[in-house]
């Protein structure tokens, strides 16, 4: 018997599409409906078989619905979950995708009130330059982590399922607290977007950047890599979690500080002490990851 | 006729070694010398046929050769042009291929006195992760662009010559002053590295470090794939090119200044507008480099 009966995936590109396909080809959901805001999106996500029909309504997605998921942009995480609410069965699992989670849990609260217990925060960390329909594939979540956030109002037997369906798509479920989960990606993820994205404008906003592009080669290219990335997408994420990155920015700024001192001292220990400690970490982080990798390839699935 | 008779290659690791494949597959270097400060990889570089020959001082690798190519570390470029003047012919071409020139240049004067204008600083912006002779490869040099720094002391057809050498390797020849050079790499490149440090050791030092890295993902693998760069290379160019640096750290710092400063008032407007910019000029960027890569593969060679 499949793990539910109905899954209803609001935002049908390819965070909600690659679970679709994932979920359906582990014989995980039995029936799959998709919600979008765009139809021609919706439209294509039944035309490639990623979801079995397209849902006119929240009403029809959700009323049939074991699992609801929200993988639509954050922002819009509030008015999905107000929407979907009066439909709800009781029964009804929701989980969600979004890159932060303790604005999520807020307007979760907000738009689910006494209901809240069948909301278990979750952010599969896993993505494509691409997006859409089109972009989805079942394999993306495989070999990849899924952060649960869960709140203590949810029934455990509930987040142990959302963790079964996860790991059905191939994904190695952890446990986070939304707060823990915010400062985590602040540091990892959300500062480094900023970062990178500040470095192209500065460049961009220079007299002379036409002739800076033009001497830019591949260690420029990844290092910007992530400024390719949605800007809107990015704005509301550093907005959702803005007091863990000023806090993230605020050390950067102080780590900058020092080494600038350094620059100015022309004092070479210092700043080789802090490369080769730089070098040192990363390559035992590579390391570790390859080692997992190799593990996780060995153990099978 | 080859393009040179003799090339001595002070330093036969990826750089010099690769430069000494290219010139040999294009029949533009008759015999080629290697000298090494390290007798094991002199002896690799000789069993691996990079070179003809390993010379075992400096005085024997370049008495007979009509082109020297520096491709040590920059720090050591000033100690063998010193050790190499006393021996150099009147006619022979010196260059090198340094990540910073003003310095080069100013130990190049030192070194070299009344004899600078045998010298002409020279770039390649092209590398591996792999370092020593075993990293060498032919096409390292292929559509690669070459900075030659000329001096006003420089004969033009020397300069032609030294041009005609990386373009038998397959490279694209530019222009620039020896400062244009540096300020332009200050910003596109040596910022991006001690920027990419600078955050991995701040993450590193945190009491939490485990736990961020273990969450790091391919978007941190690639914003910090340089940090895996040689710590003593770095601190050498850091040092070399300590002014371009410093102002474009602080042009860096004023800019993240202002994304702060949008956090702090979550004026999502603006940072949304840095965002869409440097996602624009991003994508400008690559759309050009694609352009011109086809352009040359289409020119074929």
């Amino acid at each position: 018997m499949p793990l539910f009966r109905q899954v209803a995936i609001f935002g049908v590109g390819l965070i909600g599409g690659s679970f679709a396909l994932a979920m359906k080809r582990a014989g995980a959901a039995e029936r799959i409906v998709g919600v979008s805001r765009n139809p021609a999106t919706l439209a294509r996500a039944v035309e490639l078989g990623i979801v079995d029909a397209g849902a006119p309504s929240a009403e029809e997605a959700v009323r049939d619905a074991d699992l609801v998921l929200v993988a639509a942009p954050v922002a819009q995480t509030g008015a999905i979950l107000s929407a979907i609410r009066p439909f709800l069965r009781p029964d009804a699992i929701v989980t969600d995708a979004g890159s932060t989670k303790s604005d999520v849990v807020a307007a979760a609260r907000t738009a689910l009130g006494d209901r809240i217990g069948q909301f278990i925060p979750g952010h599969p960390i896993a993505g494509r330059e691409l997006n859409g329909p089109d972009a989805a594939i079942p394999d993306l979540y495989v070999g990849k982590k899924v952060v649960l956030a869960a709140l203590p109002e949810n029934r455990s037997q509930d987040v142990e399922r959302v963790a079964a369906a996860w790991q059905h798509c191939g994904a190695v479920v952890h446990r986070l607290s939304p707060e823990e989960h915010d400062r985590i990606f602040a540091a990892v993820s959300h500062l480094p977007h900023l970062l990178a994205y500040a470095l192209v404008d500065d460049i961009a906003a220079k007299p002379h950047a036409d002739l800076l592009f033009q001497y830019a080669a591949s260690g420029f290219r990844d290092f910007t890599r992530i400024a390719g990335s949605s800007p809107e997408m990015w704005r509301d994420i550093t907005l959702a979690n803005r007091d863990a990155m000023l806090a993230e920015l605020d050390s950067y700024l102080a780590q900058l500080g020092k080494l600038r001192a350094m620059l100015v001292a022309a004092d070479g220990a210092a700043l080789e002490a802090v490369y080769a400690n730089a070098q040192r970490a990363r390559h035992a982080w590579i390391s570790a990851i390859e080692a997992s990798e190799k593990q996780s390839q060995s153990g099978g699935d």
